[in-house]
């Protein structure tokens, strides 16, 4: 079902030097399904992270967040199949409980260990098979095992989401490596969705903090499969140093850039899979909105569109119902907006020009471009030179039948 | 499919005097399928309109705005299978050619007609068949013809939507009758929705604009569907007179608020009726929202809830995944929203109190509400005296089915 998303290579996913991985099954949903991941950071590895903007915030992200700010994160520890969330006090208890395993075995702190949760609201973790399994996560530690980690935090996934790259910088070669999960409750601000990216780099704290900043904005934050946002969103940026390049200080500086331009491009790939592979998705939307006074009201027409059911289920029908776009512009609250200056175009095709159906526009065109699988709509809005960009899927059977039978 | 709903009953539809309704075949979608209504006012009788805030408003609305500012309406032209929405200047003058079709016959003038389009949009509107049809409708111009018209508007709409009631005022006999067509594309602020209300009374204008405003803001102004408005929203109120009673002059006087109370009534019923045959609808949901700041907030709570693919999936399933609720809450945007004052209800069963899960709440006790056709979510905000109610429906493989499959 996902939209041209290949399942990733396992030797295409490239080890971070001082950064291992362990997996373990702990029975969380299922028995002998892995469902726990422990990454470990090498000495002297700096982290940044964002986190969900919902006022419900999780456990583990509460927890997460209060551990940041305590001490630098050595480990990582990521269960699927219970989001932890919608839990209270108990749930807060129960995320410490894991943090601890992590850190007896590992002899530091707990408030060295960042805890991540994904799956079903609601319910209580259980913690005592979480820490049964701890110790078999530390037992598999290894560099070699981001393919087998993006398998392990997939829920309503139907293929893992993970990739690297290398850049020359300074005569070191620099690795990238990413993974991420997520599918459902996707939308700006974070989402059901939980991304881990790591490169050997040597970079200082403020400049890791700018290049996740960045490219979070370009990438997660602009893509909607169901504009539900989630109580667990986490996206963790981590730099180990042990690449040997000389530090980078500066986010303007040469180095930081090429370095920030692998993350953003490693980010907008990651973010593209998770709509790819959107619950029931069987299209790949693009959705520029340009000539507008900000950035933000095109966002918002952007999202308007994005997010209308009646646009996502012609979108599934591959039916140039054009005119339901054009209702989402009308409906998206643009103050003052000048409809003899919008224009509306699906790929390549003109549907409405000058607030009018353009003339050249023919049903044939249109259907030949809803027949693709990846479509982009752009809409001219004729009042500034603004631009933004958001992506989506459509919206189909499949997705009230996932979300209908999720924990059936 | 529709949750509650049985068909209006023809003996139940009581004429209103000074109200005639026509019907005809014109064939726009169909042939030999009732798609045009006519109704005909008295003389002496005033009207109230309220129109689709969405900016790309259709032909229609923009035609009948025109002509309300400048004349005394005396016909109103209803058809449906195309809404006339998207179609530029070439839409307005097939608006107009209606009208004027209507005014040769009638010996008027073009701009005492208002006319209305419901259906698929960004299809020019076929007038020379509305033109050919509408002799028709003045040939069977009849006050007993609510029955017939409320089936004319239909659209996607399973059930005909009309109702009656009768009140004393100051000894005389007050009927109203209204008639609304509606399923998808509904929300806040009007939708592809259209109500027509009359009554005999006798009222001042001033007070007939009051009476119309509170009353679509308790009805069709608190029910969303998909969250997607539509280009031809337009909801009209009739006063003819012809109950003879003593002209209502004040908003505030018993009889006016007696009046008022009645059509509010009807509106509601109509309200719920649109809602109650929701595209694929299989659940009736009133969503309150208390003890917020103002009602403005309560409202943004409510359509956040209301609006969630998740939480209306998970109404589709009877799951009572209350996380989604308590996800769709926490994102609503609130300012500075205290976790440990919120509570949520499913129907009498607490969920969420004190910003915890509660203790008496229990998967059975969630099921049995969620197993109902008609549920309540109450949402306590524990910040203010303020509330609002919206109404909505789940969302179910049919809304899906039915809007991918529109115009094939």
């Amino acid at each position: 079902m996902p939209v041209n998303l290949p399942m990733p290579k396992h030797a295409d996913l490239l080890a971070v030097s001082g950064i291992k991985l362990g997996i373990a099954s702990a029975g969380i949903k299922k028995e002998n399904h892995p469902d726990l991941v422990l990454m470990a950071l090498a000495e002297g590895t700096i982290t940044s992270a964002v986190y969900t903007q919902n006022t419900f915030c999780a456990a583990p992200v509460t927890i997460a967040k209060q551990h940041q700010k305590e001490a630098k994160p050595r480990y990582l520890l990521i269960n699927s199949g219970n989001a932890n969330a919608g839990t209270g006090k108990a749930g807060l208890e129960a995320s410490k409980s894991c943090c601890k395993a992590v850190a007896e075995i590992a002899n530091v702190d707990a408030n060295v260990v960042l805890p991540f949760s994904t799956g079903v609201i609601g319910q209580q973790l259980p913690v005592d098979k979480i820490k049964h399994a701890v110790p078999d996560a530390f037992q598999n530690l290894t560099a070699d095992n981001w393919f087998n980690a993006a398998h392990t935090i997939m829920t309503t996934d139907t293929v893992a989401k993970a990739v690297s790259k290398q850049v020359e910088i300074d005569g070191h070669t620099i690795t990238v490596t990413g993974m991420a999960k997520g599918s459902g409750m996707i939308r700006p601000d974070m989402a059901t969705m939980l991304a881990y990216i790591a490169t050997d780099a040597a970079v200082e704290q403020t400049v890791l903090d700018k290049i996740l900043a960045r490219a979070v904005a370009q990438s997660f934050n602009r893509i909607t499969v169901d504009g539900d946002t989630s109580t667990n969103d986490s996206c963790i940026l981590m730099a180990t140093g042990k690449a040997q390049n000389s530090m980078m200080v500066e986010f303007e500086s040469n180095a930081a850039q090429a370095l920030y331009q692998v993350v953003a491009e490693i980010m907008q790939q990651l973010a593209h899979a998770i709509i790819r592979d959107g619950e029931g998705a069987t299209k790949f939307v693009e959705i520029k909105v340009k000539q507008g006074r900000d950035a933000e009201e095109c966002r918002q027409v952007a999202y308007t569109i994005a997010h209308s059911p009646l646009v996502k289920t012609a979108l599934f029908a591959s039916d140039p119902n054009w005119g339901r776009i054009l209702a989402a512009v009308g409906r998206a609250g643009i103050d003052a907006l000048d409809l003899t200056k919008t224009a509306i175009y699906l790929d390549d095709v003109c549907i409405v020009e000058q607030g009018e159906p353009a003339q050249s526009y023919s049903e044939e065109k249109g259907q030949k471009v809803m027949d693709r699988e990846e479509i982009t709509i752009t809409v001219e809005l004729g009042r500034g030179q603004a631009e933004d960009v958001v992506w989506t899927c459509d919206f189909s059977y499949d997705y009230v039948k996932i979300n209908a039978e999720y924990r059936t």
